[in-house]
């Protein structure tokens, strides 16, 4: 049964749709929504139909863009033959935040998982590989330390290896500011194989 | 700066000024909006706008509807007779989903609260006053059971009981399935002084 008006319930139902928003924070948007000034409500609105319509992937990097490629790929100010190797493009925003990377990205849009189904084919790697024919020196493995991350990872590096690219991963061990007693065992078994010489 | 394209960073940002969702749910909130079928980012958006423009509040209790009078008061299977005063339409639908109560509502749209300047014209008082002179058995008042509510609750009663209308306040205690030794002591007061006979 509906308490609310028919509008309102509809409104509550399309958000509870979202990931981790139930009933009750829907409720709770809704009734905010509700105060907001319309116009608030309408650029909200757009700014979802926009985001529909407008992004669509770098054709180069795979990455989400609003032009045909992205500005990364078509700065000429970043190192062309260093490419680094995401999972998506949460992970490149992660690493542009550093502001130390000057390479440039490709986005796999998913990570291969035999669990779920999602094979080599499934994600980025044909362009990948196509982008490989240019001058690239390195290509940089960031997908995620997790089970699917590191089998791309492995995948990938079989991958290219062979092409007589150099291929690196990122280093897996303690996080900055991390306390010892508070990381895993396969973590503080990572950091001890990865030590380096100080 | 922006990591992603304008788009996604303006659809974030948007994101961002709902309440309880911040900059990291935002993004996640993004992405999964980017991966949604067309239709049913279409379907959300029009939902936003339709409800700040439909959505209108009830001539007589003054809860969101859409017609010029919700259901509660077109009904003629409802007791008009017995109005529950509440603070906010989901107060309402909270004594809506009991199932219980026959009678109407009026939604205040708010409670006196001294703090934030809300004074008894800021609430919609004057509707209800104005609904006393028809044919009103009882007035029972719901607000919450917090200060803003105990004031406003005490200004309603004192405001009408001159006109000879029965005034209730909901009873205030121990919430059913509630383990004595978690409840705090102001409720368990109020419990033992609203105590019953059996």
């Amino acid at each position: 049964m509906d308490y609310f008006s028919d509008t309102m319930s509809k409104l509550i139902a399309e958000l509870s749709k979202l990931p981790g928003i139930g009933p009750k924070s829907a409720g709770r948007l809704a009734f905010h929504i509700l105060d907001m000034p319309a116009e608030e409500v309408e650029s909200l609105a757009n700014a979802l139909t926009a985001a529909k319509k407008n992004i669509r992937y770098c054709k180069t990097c795979c990455t989400i863009t609003d032009e045909e490629e992205c500005p990364i790929c078509r700065s000429s100010k970043r190192d062309h033959s260093v490419i680094m190797v995401v999972e998506n493009a949460r992970d490149l925003a992660a690493y542009e935040k550093t502001g130390k990377f000057n390479g440039v990205y490709h986005v796999l849009q998913g990570a291969i998982s035999p669990m779920l189904g999602i094979g080599p084919s499934d994600i980025k790697l044909k362009e990948l590989v196509e982008r490989l024919r240019g001058d690239v020196k390195e290509v940089i493995i960031a997908t995620n330390s997790s089970l699917e991350g590191e089998t791309t990872a492995m995948y990938i590096s079989k991958l290219i290896k062979p092409a007589g690219i150099k291929v690196s991963r990122i280093a897996s061990g303690v996080p900055v500011g991390g306390d010892l007693e508070c990381i895993d065992e396969v973590t503080l078994l990572r950091a001890l194989e990865g030590r380096v010489e100080i």
